[in-house]
């Protein structure tokens, strides 16, 4: 089968690898409808990160092509989407709804295939895999039911772990795909108001579409005082930091107000968090890699019900051939994020 | 008047300083009954943190002795609780109970006065000062309404933002009073289960009636791997972190289940926090300086009714003119708090 390769940093190569095919009998192999490249990809493809020359990617919904004997919920046939991570869904972890901290899964590619490619072997199928009913869906609808295997989940669970409630301000560091899906999901859990920090026009446009009220286009200690201004010096209730870098969190907790959480989705790089403004102004910090399998069900059916629309932020798209592209167009900010067309659903 | 004094790191003496009068409409005179030497007071104490030589203490309760011109729900011979820090009930950060961040208030001694001490001008009376129902308390009574000043409300305060709820397995690391208080303030939210991590044998047995179920003796790794073993290698529900050494953090985090808060509330000293672990099991941080002010009211009622004594915690006692025993004796570990009997309620 044909997949992307991570060669070396900037350097993303299709070539032939063996079939996915089952080895456990937990196992599922799905056929790759859609798949995406994730900004968490970006840091190994500009070289900030270290990864293991293979495949890779980790973002795809598809068809389930074979299942192995013990798989019991999922079926030949099954339209499914594939959190970023796999997990069996019955260890306590899973059953206190942490799935990404399960103790049996992992994530793409530790399974051996990238999401990135023509066919995945997925482990704990059962766990894993969310099938969606129906079938025929729009195009609009597919995109959308992509996000939902790791930016609009992950937008969801910066919300959920900055405890945004109704009636809340909130703000949203970083407009990158996830922080235009924090966007959305902030007003989805009631935000009367949500200040974008964005400086690209694109994303602006977007975010305001998304629920955005305010947006503020500086950063570092002017983006501080613009969202200071904007509260009458109280700050924010919720602070959604979609980014990781040092930057990026030492805005979030200088707009957070006392007693509010920061919710976290951004592998931190270069971080230092400010301990003492934390404990004197009571400012806390949730977050990390998304529990997307345990949000997947609640946001499906806003998808489906057509109340929420996370696939807009795919704005560029091409072929499994041509991944390397997808990668360029998201590393000179072409691309809010790609959509690779591998096959059909 | 008589009030302590500090005048260098082990050096605290009782002098003469001017009576604690009227300086805003705003403010309100308390005579002191019953004072208390705090975890905090010893930073100062032994010399690990810096401390203006003057008054001391943040701990008391009293009558009313005069009040200012502005001053409408406190009266002259109330009887009240201050809390350690001093607030206007009305700012946005009071509103959203998050008093120890009043936009307008401030913490004792900033006032002037410090608690340990004959009399001490409140500020901001209204919105800062409790008055207690009924009159006639038991000693016993009187010594758990001085711990709603601070340690109680700070020991509720690392369970209410370790979000501990009903069923939950809870850990507390340190057993000084405020732990003690933490492991009374987790059962009462609704703990089944309570692991203190203590050494010492006294603490222990005020721990266990307190309402611990399981006492943790090890420290560091072995502390870790003792509560591992307890909990079946998931970790804790809900951990309060009530010492703020970077050791008491480090277990903090070993011993979080993912997903779960780490509620602290000791002034942190030499922390590093654990990011990555905190990223990639979703382990969470909030605290800070209690709200006091905030949580009196449902606490006092507890104390009134009899169901949580945490005057307990005050294992030594003496007067004002003796209040450098009062300090040694915690800082030799003789006593868990002392108490410093002042005047008469």
């Amino acid at each position: 089968m044909r997949a992307a390769l991570f060669k070396a940093p900037r350097t993303i190569e299709v070539g032939d690898r063996p079939d996915a095919s089952i080895s456990e009998p937990t196992d599922a192999v799905v056929r790759v409808a859609l798949a995406c490249v994730c900004g968490s990809d970006l840091w190994y493809y500009r070289g900030d990160s270290e990864f293991e020359p293979g495949p890779i990617g980790h973002e795809f919904v598809g068809i389930v092509e074979d299942v192995g004997a013990e798989v019991d919920d999922i079926a030949k046939g099954d339209f499914v989407i594939s959190p970023f991570a796999f997990s069996d869904g019955t260890c306590p972890h899973c059953r206190h709804g942490i799935t990404s901290a399960c103790a049996n899964g992992g994530f793409f590619p530790m399974n051996g295939d990238g999401g990135q490619g023509e066919a995945v072997r997925v482990p704990l199928a059962d766990g894993t895999l969310v099938p969606v009913a129906g079938n025929g869906h729009s195009d609009e609808t597919m995109r959308s039911l992509l996000t939902l295997s790791d930016v609009m989940a992950t937008g969801h669970h910066a919300a959920v772990c900055a405890r945004v409630t109704d009636g809340d301000t909130v703000a949203v560091v970083g407009d990158g795909a996830v922080g235009l899906c924090g966007v959305l999901a902030a007003k989805r859990l009631g935000a009367d108001r949500v200040i974008a920090l964005s400086r690209h026009s694109d994303r602006q446009k977007l975010a305001r579409e998304f629920g955005a009220t305010d947006i503020v286009e500086a950063r570092g200690e002017d983006a501080t005082a613009a969202v200071m201004e904007l509260t009458e010096g109280v700050g924010v209730d919720a602070t959604l930091e979609c980014v990781g870098t040092g930057q990026a969190m030492d805005t979030a907790f200088a707009i957070a107000r006392p007693g509010s959480m920061v919710g976290y989705v951004g592998v931190p790089h270069g971080v230092e968090l400010p301990l003492q403004e934390m404990f004197f102004h009571n400012k806390g910090l949730l977050g990390g890699s998304a529990p997307v399998r345990a949000y997947i069900p609640e946001l499906l059916d806003d998808v489906l019900g057509g109340r929420i629309e996370p696939g807009r932020v795919l704005d560029y798209e091409t072929d499994l051939e041509h991944v390397a592209d997808a990668y360029a167009a998201m590393d000179e900010r072409r691309a809010i994020k790609s959509l690779v067309r591998v096959g059909t659903a």
